[in-house]
């Protein structure tokens, strides 16, 4: 970001008066920071200088550009040339724009990518042919194939060959027998064999791979785990369709996790940068969780008002319920957010529930008396309140900590248990639900802690 | 994870039966999965197990343990044992195991490793050099170097003779003149080069590095941004310290957002899972921040008791506190998550801050009168509130929506500005804040709606 912000407005001129300039330009610049430059252009500049460089050239800057800053090139540019720079694109590129334009470009942009490049209009059935989220989806459909019968000598000319018509390439050959893959080698161990060595005793088979429907997230899981720069999809018959490469698992892990935490701060996930979504699609966003919220918020008002008898008859009663409630969500809030982080990287299993509960719970009991302590210390500071409310105050915090610390640990995994995303039990959901259970349990321990004061409290 | 529970029993058997049969497991199945095999086994077992395996069939096993696993084991092995593995490890992963160790135990392990392998201990001395969290500390400072004069043939003999000497390997070359990097060739350009290209004309020289002092976090964001799979460090005089490989940044990435989550959540970080992180260890993580927001949250009781002239004037008022402030607290929350996430992947800038007060202050009046006018209708549904009072609670919604969406995305923003983690400012931390502005917005407009119903209440 830095250097477009730095040469950007020279460059920009530079574009301007002279484009043919690009191309010098590509070979000094790497194509990331040649994009970020093309994204500080309006999409018509861009547009009209992208359609006067060789495909090839444009590309690796084109594939590089947020989704919507294609999707205004590509209103921008005729169809034709577009299937150009498309048939140039990385196969996984090239799929991940059909899926973001509007279905009916998308369309018309595969029948001229049908008639510019087959293959490669063949290759973005085959991935769409496969859920958003999932493996297939993020695959790459080219690769080196290699028979097991050749040497490394011969593998190495293949791999050669391979690398120098594709751009996308990855350090590994795999050997198919029909379709089926039997074998992969990485060329670290291609370089390091003799030469005479034949393939059959080179490749690992062994192989580590996922099947084309395991959502993206457990499949970046996988790939992080075994350290691998490439993994092969393939289907329940055994059949290779493609390998999935390590950056691309790094998008895939970048973004899950700002879906996280969008969704733990309680806002249905964003697709597009914050500067980058619409006013209208913010509202919509944030409108849909803050009125669930404030729905479920009401119940503390009738709860309240529900038991008006007992709040009336204690002075300052009410004054404490913000302090109470608010410490029943904040330590919910702390559980939940620990049981979706363990829950997202697989530290915990569903099968963990009774465990952690046991933990949880011991933990409400030990948080909720040091400030149950420090609450009863706070209300003794008054001359105007008594012991007994003091102790009410105590016992209160001690159960809602409890409960807060349950409820926000289990919710997350009941929520899993039915196929919904832990992170949408929310902090503030779960703080919603924790308050009208604390209004609920501080007029029960006042029952019983103060039931001299309130013998003549009835609703 | 499966493997081992499926395997985990059958092969604790035969290792303890059999142990030489580790090392034709070794061939059969990943050292990944077998390090969680080993996770399974008592420390006391695992350490026996370990040293009876040949140090490097002992390492790749040995370093993907968890930190705690591997601290417990080397408790229970003879150091001068320790120190063939450590000498067999990767070299990110042996500095990563000096780190977790005792002081006591590391200094003792280093004196024994200066022994076994005294390039090995230069390695770890020249790691530790570098802060924690920062590049030096992730590299790996192995790499295959070349000299500009060499053909391509000559490079690949030299990457050819390192590869079968290294088990950490990178597909790329590095050229130095003296220490100093002048350029990078990858095992992929000198596939496809002629035998007798000579590397000064292959190399390029934009190289893409880092200086050791890098935070790890924009490290990482940075070899993403250019899809590296390894990235040179490089200091302040030019001279090629290490590099850094793909691997260590997905762990960077996972660790980084766990601890944002946790943060958000308001805990201090956790340095272990959920199950290994101890009872003691999650009270005192949780119990700091608890009892920060439980004083923040006696303000609230403060400004109630304060203000009870007005909330005692007002039938019900106190009922409608909770519903309120809590709403504060979850747009105040939506925002700081957004706030947050743009930070840490690098689409907001501190210099936005503007921007963002603009268009937050325009969704908290947006957002402030949708809930109003829900909240209005929902006063008037009882036929004992006054209309008035319904007005007093629609106008102090919108004005407290837009106090908490506007302290919720400015906080992280001056947190970030005074150097300090702008996760700190978690959901919880923000809600307390924006609860006590709550309160006060609500008496502030009651008093200027109701001023007729209040005019006899005084101080």
């Amino acid at each position: 970001m830095r250097l477009s912000f730095l040469l950007g407005p020279d460059i920009k001129q530079i574009l301007k008066e002279d484009p043919d300039q690009v191309r010098e330009l590509l070979d000094e610049l790497h194509a990331e920071d040649l994009a970020d430059i093309f994204s500080e252009l309006d999409s018509d500049e861009a547009a009209a200088l992208l359609a006067r460089l060789p495909a090839e050239d444009a590309a690796p800057i084109f594939e590089r550009l947020e989704e919507h800053e294609q999707e205004e090139i590509v209103a921008q540019m005729p169809t034709e040339h577009v299937a150009q720079i498309a048939s140039e694109m990385a196969a996984d590129d090239r799929a991940d724009l059909f899926n973001s334009l509007p279905e009916a470009v998308g369309v018309e942009l595969l029948e001229s990518l049908q008639r510019v490049d087959p293959q490669a209009a063949e290759e973005v059935r085959e991935i769409e042919r496969w859920p958003d989220t999932s493996a297939g989806h993020l695959m790459n459909t080219r690769f080196v194939i290699v028979s097991l019968g050749l040497t490394a000598r011969e593998a190495m000319a293949s791999i050669r060959t391979y690398a120098s018509q594709n751009d996308e390439f990855v350090y590994n050959a795999y050997a198919l027998q029909g379709d089926r893959l039997v074998g992969v080698v990485s060329v670290r161990d291609l370089i390091v064999a003799e030469p005479d060595d034949r393939l059959s005793d080179l490749v690992r088979s062994h192989i580590i791979s996922v099947p084309p429907t395991l959502d993206q997230e457990d499949t970046a899981r996988r790939m992080a785990k075994y350290d691998l720069n490439a993994m092969p999809v393939v289907d329940d018959q055994g059949v290779m369709l493609g390998i999935i490469t390590i950056d691309d698992i790094i998008d895939v892990l970048v973004q899950e996790q700002t879906e996280d935490v969008q969704k733990i701060g309680g806002i249905e996930p964003l697709d597009v940068p914050y500067f980058q979504t619409s006013f209208l699609s913010f509202i919509r966003k944030r409108g849909v969780w803050l009125v669930v919220l404030f729905i479920e918020e009401f119940f503390t008002q009738t709860a309240m008002r529900h038991y008006d008898y007992v709040l009336d008859a204690i002075k300052g009663a009410t004054y404490y319920v913000p302090l109470l409630i608010s410490t029943g969500g904040n330590s919910g809030g702390q559980s939940s957010s620990l049981i979706i982080r363990g829950l997202a990287v697989g530290e915990i299993k569903k099968g963990d529930w009774w465990r952690i509960f046991i933990r949880e719970l011991g933990m409400g009991v030990v948080l909720g008396a040091m400030l149950g302590f420090i609450g009863m210390l706070r209300v003794l500071m008054y001359k105007d309140q008594s012991f007994k409310f003091a102790l009410t105050i105590g016992l209160t915090l001690v159960a809602i900590v409890m409960t807060g610390c349950t409820v926000g640990s289990m919710l997350p995994l009941v929520l899993k248990r039915f196929g919904v995303d832990p992170a949408t039990s929310s902090a503030p959901f779960i703080a919603s639900l924790v308050d009208v259970l604390g209004i609920i349990v501080f007029v029960h321990v006042a029952k019983v802690v103060m039931a001299s004061v309130l013998a003549g409290a009835h609703p």
